[in-house]
């Protein structure tokens, strides 16, 4: 076995890829990355390209001997990987602004990970997610799956559900987010707080917040009951809370929260958004160009500030921890998704969570909570069974499993509606799905 | 201790109460009902006389002893009682009319029973059952308590969680018109229909549907999923299930279901009815003032056919059925409010819900289902969790719990627009809540 | 499809089969046999004959039109089957002998169900129901196999984990035994008596008993402390109970229950009924010579009483009442071994239980209890564990899972003492496990 | 509020608080503990006075300015203490003897934790942990309470059935000892080891064992399998395990699992150990002598080495860094005993389990585990059951409580032994137990 660890990205051709990039070279003393595998399909050979060389350009200038590995050649790279990280967008921007455009034509948002949009995000995610299992089965079958590739939830459900693997760990940057959020609320330094984290990917609540320690939910919420005062992402708007409403929930809610809090405000605020500015699809289309254009530059050898304003805010800083702690098996506390095993007591045991665990170098072990509180439980189970029943239509390709699934979501208010938009958004991404009648395997 | 069945129905006075007379005097061989003691308040003392004195022909005309008593003193009549049946409205219809058209207003279905208005129906009618509780613990501490007031889940929920009384059943008629509805569809004998239900008050669903015993769902959603051909009750309208929706359930849903799976038409629906014959209250209110012509014609000894418009098909049937199987330890299975004892996995063993259940003198025992079909676990649990908060703001009275509860409930789009229509019915209905912050006892 | 109920007895030949007939004689007009089919192996033919002539006698007195088929051919008898009954004994008396004898000589009960014995009957028994299973598959795929065979709380169990198949009652005839001492010590008639059973095969409590729909479980419990008066089977002795104990533990045992609670007094009991009389097996082998001595009297077309000393009491009665209540879906209570479904909180809900149950056509349901009481949790879990390992050993035929279930027995008091049982026993009949180390797919 | 953290150790006089002062001194830095009050009843005042002096020399010596206050009255001591350490033994060494001499007679072990000896242990200790909690409430509501007084899983079962404190953490140096076996069997330094425990205490196994990270329980498992290889404590005998058992099992056992495998080997140990040289009472009594005497020694002013052989290796280690981790809320993994909260599914959500946790600030988080491996459920249950009951049975001082505690113990084979062990301890002990019969609030 050759010293140092072997990394393989999927998707690494995407504008993300510095930051993961700056995040190995900082922690390279702990944790040494020998090569670095950016993998991408052949659309995206060219952004491949660019960032490959920003990517080397990194590394030299840090001095250290990382090797930066380019191929269109996923099985090639596959072989005795160590971690395998997956950063991929099925379809690119321009699925994701049909995913958000048609909905809206329905007075739907479209939200591209746990509303219509999601779904359809699964659907296209979902197989070749299973598809890069099977490669790990037979090319690096002790390689852990890191995902942060969207619907993060359902498709971590879809690895527990459609496949024997189990190394997987489902990342988002939401959690680090709503740390920041409340350290900025707090005015004091991120690594004094801690929160309790327990839910669902993008649906994940802060039970409990702590300051050095010690209980300050309610000075935090009451800082939130401030209605000049927010907490939220760049990809997200900030309506404020309604100030009775966040008293009375008591739990730190996350900046998707919104979509199902305040669903009529924030349809409003993204419809007049896509008429103005464009879809989130189409501003995030315009920010790469822009991005790309930076990476080209032959001088350019550090991430460009710039990134930040991508909406990836501290992806870098999540991956590379958790990768960090799996390899030396540190046993600090993360919040990622993983298998329930009883932790969240009204979700299914072998469904996917996102909550804070321990991470050994066994993988994340999640820290039981109990159960949910009793005013959230629903809306986590909704979601939920969106998340399984969504990864099963991308399985079977079944129509009325889809149909379900959108039917389901709490963004789609009626039977009708949800199959208009899953007629039109299957139209529209040339999917071809059948209807099994009695025949499919429909979970129960 | 004497021969025969002391009953008590608190709420007498209402245009009910012929069904259940009727009901006993078919069933006096089996259930010897000897006093039928009516209770009611001061305000519905003219209609108690009417009924009791309708009543009375009934029996007279039927030829059986039972006696019929009327009075205003409840702790009197509840003495030594075996059954005490609730069927009474706490703040009549001018309160429903309220609960309905408030909602309307902000774009948002009162549903009386597990939306806006049932939340506050439940505010005003979970004090009064406590305090029949009270009553009963010291007055016939042996009887149980057999409850139709609406919203009966909710009602039963508090009984649990805030009493440690547990002889109640809640009963309702909608799984009884649910199996009538599936008879007339398959067109056959009601006898020759079962259904194994399971879920929540006005939130039950057939899981699967027997002919004879043989399982013959698959046929009956092929016959829902006609369009023209519908299944509901009389206070709901019909609008047909999207053929496609009800294939991907799979399931029987209820008709109330409807207000949450098609959640716009019946909105809309609500408001022009609304607009032109006024809501369900005000309709209802122009009823019983017909019924209760009829009821004061001194010829009259029997249940007047027109009482069937009403809304209660069955109820009678309901009722005396459920009390003649508990005094006869029939061990028969019916459908009724109970707790949950691990008969559904994802609700708390310790929640209310509605079941099949066996029926003993014992009480109900319920079949166990294992889980709820996936699909329905999150609406199901959304609507456990509105309950159980709201009959925790019936009890503390507290300003912020009443706003979760108002928050949570699927019917309403956003915090802002349930503080609003909070805020209004807490004035309508002159009712003190009190903001407590931190101090309040949230279930959590 | 032919008229009437085609029934299959695997095991035709035992001295238990004039039960059977008997008690479908007695249904007759309710559950119309056409055929009934004896099945048995080549070296149980004689008895067979035996049997089968009998029971054309008393099909013949009785004057119905039922034919009585006898076959070593059991394909052929499957054929298009309606109800499968299993009362075979695998490796006949002789191995219940080594069962009983050899753990004896280690100082340990041999127990032919829930003990040493009972997981070497296992190991020879699941194998042959699986073997049914899957010609059942093939030849009957809508039948219901109702098992008599012992150990018959581990086969349900086997059949649950190792087969697809979930059409199977496992049925004993220990719990209606029950019924009938408790209307014994109460001197009433047994229909008066109803018992709430939960927990496992031979190893089922009375959690509640009623008199007429009353609970009257302390005065059933105030009789059994009286140290006169017991309640058990032929088969097991009755050695009374401690006073003090059976008022603290306040629920039914089973006579089962003595070799758990009572294991010193049991085991001195068995060891000198073995030295004496013979173990159980030998004692049974000449009743059973008696027995068809008997049978073979071309005379006799009835059930002689001398059957009743045999230890089946009460099978023919339950095996009939809960094939007419299946077939005609009576929805009755009956205690069964069935999938628990969440009915006891502290068992997996895809194990086997043996609780009361309606009885459907489409198989029983069980009635949920929440859980076990807190006494007797520990006990039954164990047993619950010994029957899913010993039914995993029965399958993968792994020594250390073999031994493992054979250590965990509550009745074996060592792992040494494990080891040298299972190794003689293993031995003795002739069984070939295999030790595999950590290749072994042990339930974890 | 003043600097530094005030401990108060219930049970002062203890042999083991030069252990104790030793861990403080040695993490003064990160644990400034200003003020160590030892306290101890009258009975125990030279004790006191000894170990106190003692402690004051060590601290001295230490150069640290830690005052060391001696008191008989605990409430002065408890007046805002930040913890609280219980380590007292009630009824002293002379009731242990009883404990432990009593159900030899009987051919039991008394075993005093988890056997009859501990049934007695905590009918003794769980009212004045009872009581201390009282005053704790009252006097440093904000204190946590760390019990070493065993049995340690019964008392925090105590605890949280009969109480409302819930800032108590049981601890016990099993696992740790456990972990150090682990290094010495594999030769490597401990802190390169980590386990995944799970169960109860002195009832926990090791699921997992991972060197630097990696699995590696079947390497342990195979070393273990070697019979002249143990792995144990001072005060339990090693036997060795049965080499097909433990890789049948394949899970760490913690020592006093040999007493439930091995019991009949286990019990002739202890008889012949308590003829020869007395029960481990008698030998402790003996050793506590000697130390005492040695603690005299106006010199000493370190833990004397001998202190090791008294059996209560790494109880100073276990404690300080528990007590460490929750002041300065390190966030590392430590076994304790804490509520389950769903981390062991089969287990009741309320009761205590000891398991690997979180140690925060706001206390200890337990890790999920999904459940225990089937092969031990059984044996955990019962032993949860008997906590249970016991505990109970230490609040009602019910006399049928106690008995059925006693009766469903692993180690106790009868009704009729349990009576007679019962009968004779209570007696022996001058305990006046009632029995209420029907009227007792047993668990149910
Ligand atoms: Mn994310
Ligand atoms: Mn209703
Ligand atoms: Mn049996
Ligand atoms: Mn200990």
């Amino acid at each position: 076995m050759k010293e140092g660890i072997k990394i393989v990205t999927v998707g690494g051709g995407s504008s993300y890829t510095p930051e993961l990039v700056e995040g190995f070279i900082k922690r390279y003393d702990s944790l040494p990355v020998r090569e670095l595998w950016l993998v991408d399909i052949p659309k995206g050979e060219k952004k491949l390209e660019t960032v490959g060389q920003l990517a080397r350009r990194m590394v030299e200038k840090a001095g250290i001997p990382m090797e930066i590995c380019l191929t269109l050649d996923r099985r090639e790279a596959l072989k005795d990987a160590d971690f395998v990280t997956t950063q991929f967008r099925a379809g690119l921007l321009d699925a994701r602004a049909k995913d958000e455009r048609i909905p809206l034509k329905y007075g739907v948002i479209g939200q591209e990970t746990n509303g219509p949009g999601g779904l359809f995000k699964g659907l296209r995610t979902i197989p070749i997610i299973l598809d890069i299992i099977r490669d790990m089965e037979e090319l690096c079958p002790e390689a852990w799956l890191i995902n942060f590739t969207n619907p993060a939830g359902m498709v971590t459900e879809a690895v527990f559900r459609h496949s024997n693997w189990r190394k997987i760990v489902g990342l988002c940057n939401v959690p680090i987010g709503m740390k920041m959020g409340v350290a900025e609320l707090l005015d004091v330094k991120p690594e004094r707080i801690s929160i309790d984290f327990a839910g669902l990917n993008h649906m994940v609540y802060g039970l409990n917040v702590y300051l050095d320690g010690k209980p300050v939910l309610d000075e935090v919420i009451g800082k939130l009951a401030h209605p000049d005062k927010g907490m939220t992402m760049k990809n997200i708007a900030d309506l404020g809370w309604e100030p009775d409403f966040i008293q009375a929930l008591r739990l730190l809610p996350c900046p998707y929260h919104r979509y199902y809090y305040q669903t009529e405000k924030m349809f409003e605020e993204e419809k007049q958004a896509a008429a103005e500015s464009g879809t989130r699809a189409e501003v995030v289309q315009q920010l790469e160009g822009e991005l790309f254009k930076l990476y080209e530059d032959p001088e350019l050898a550090v991430k460009p500030p710039q990134l930040e304003k991508r909406g990836g805010a501290f992806y870098s800083d999540a991956a590379c921890s958790l990768i960090d702690s799996m390899y030396n098996d540190l046993q600090d506390i993360q919040p990622v998704n993983t298998m329930n095993r009883g932790a969240i007591a009204s979700i299914p045991d072998d469904s996917a969570i996102e909550i804070n665990c321990v991470i050994t170098k066994d993988g994340p072990k999640p820290i039981a909570i109990g159960d949910l509180p009793v005013p959230v439980r629903g809306l986590v189970q909704q979601i939920k069974s969106f998340e399984r029943i969504a990864s099963e239509a991308a399985v079977t390709k079944d129509y009325h499993t889809a149909l379900l699934a959108m039917s389901i979501n709490p963004l789609v208010p009626s039977d009708t509606k949800a199959k208009q938009i899953l007629d039109e958004m299957l139209e529209a991404h040339g999917l071809d799905f059948v209807k099994r009648g009695g025949e499919r395997t429909l979970v129960k």
